[in-house]
């Protein structure tokens, strides 16, 4: 289970106006800790950004690559500023994210295919928001059409199925599920599948968030799911994805291997 | 996900002399805790009870079931002392257990017939511990044969696929999960499953067993298993376990689900 350490948002009370400053220092240090943390992949967060996005993306991105060694998830609706960060990325990034939005699907499936990104489909479309399943896949599958036409590998694409809070849509979690088996048909390659996990758990009392997200992380990776962008400096959260991988034989168990 | 309590043990320090001295408090207020924590179902192990074990079942099984109302499920290897319990056991009991044992196997599987009981059938012989699923299958196989001979429904029968502490024989964590999934395409109607999930982090560190028990037990009910014989009183894993309850929509989410 590939985690996208959550935590480099500019709605941050800290992050947003590190970033805006240009102060590298707290941006560099978040990223540190969540690697440490068990994040393989940091998710970058500006926003929209319709003012100066590029140059903040281009920044971020070589200020977090110089002091990690993992790929960026660059998280914004502005296809300006993603392409500026794509242009100094280090590896492969991730493209966070196109969705069923037709003139978003148009503006960054192109920039997947110049520089050989992955990318996240988020199965929501400008109409709202999926009501089960089915829809999710109908989004998914033009999704895939115009990753056909640009050339992008349906192996490059992180389907999004958009996790609701349980709070306010509890069937959807249910449906949630269903779309990740569904999307692992829909092509060959199998696309990949992502979701935002703490949504699951936003508007719950803080002190049982943790336990939502993990169970639920772990209930979809038995259900398709590869990755999640997620708190990777949440200790029960990731000592659940340690213990999965231990039961996988992916990691080798010690009675430490959660220290 | 049907949650069987195990504390009540002859191995425990106070309720194992509680057993010998009749002395019901103990036992009854253990039995009273382990329901409200959300057991639906209470194992009683006597142990091998070589010597008065058919009247000490029968006393447990009355001086519980005074103050419980869910089912029991008979925990000895002594025959004799199971058909004590089964007599004197108001609604369907469960038989812990028939195994691939001979002499186990065609002592234990007439008295599910006789008493209308099920019966928890685990995958290990006299020669030893299964090393991997198939042959898991192949003495589940036999233990199904077994209860057609003696007119035992397949759905009344819980095969148990035998957890090995993690710490021990790490792949076998991914033996019994393939093992679940395949005990379900042996008969129709399918076999239950279930487990004695405490196994999986026996020897383990204290403070890293619970997160190794429930990420186990949520890995285990994506993958086919309907129980577990597991501790009832651990906040953490019943977290967990009510958790998934909400995502399956079996009980409804409000933000104090867990208190």
């Amino acid at each position: 289970m590939l985690i996208i350490g959550e935590k480099i948002n500019v709605m941050s009370k800290t992050i947003g106006p590190a970033m805006k400053e240009r102060n590298a220092k707290p941006i560099q240090e978040l990223a540190i800790v969540q690697v440490e943390g068990g994040a393989g992949m940091l998710d970058v967060n500006i926003g929209p950004a319709s003012k100066g996005g590029a140059e903040m993306m281009e920044w971020l991105v070589k200020t977090i690559q110089e002091v990690v060694d993992v790929p960026l998830s660059l998280d914004t609706t502005n296809s300006e500023a993603m392409e500026a960060g794509l242009k100094v990325h280090k590896g492969q990034a991730l493209i966070n994210s196109a969705s069923g939005d037709q003139e978003r699907l148009h503006s960054m499936m192109p920039l997947a295919a110049k520089y050989n990104s992955k990318i996240i489909g988020l199965t929501l479309t400008e109409k709202g928001i999926p009501r089960d399943a089915s829809e999710r896949c109908i989004i998914a599958a033009d999704i895939i059409a115009a990753a056909a036409e640009y050339g992008v590998s349906t192996g490059d694409i992180y389907l999004d199925p958009l996790i609701l809070p349980i709070g306010v849509a509890q069937n959807q979690a249910m449906e949630v599920i269903e779309a990740l088996k569904m999307f692992k048909e829909l092509a060959d390659p199998a696309p990949k599948t992502v979701v935002g996990l703490s949504n699951i758990s936003n508007g719950s009392p803080k002190e049982i968030q943790s336990v939502i997200n993990a169970t639920y992380l772990i209930t979809l990776a038995w259900n398709g799911l590869d990755a999640a962008i997620a708190d990777s400096l949440d200790k029960e959260l990731m000592g659940a994805v340690k213990t999965l991988a231990v039961f996988k034989n992916e990691i080798l168990y010690c009675h430490s291997y959660l220290d």
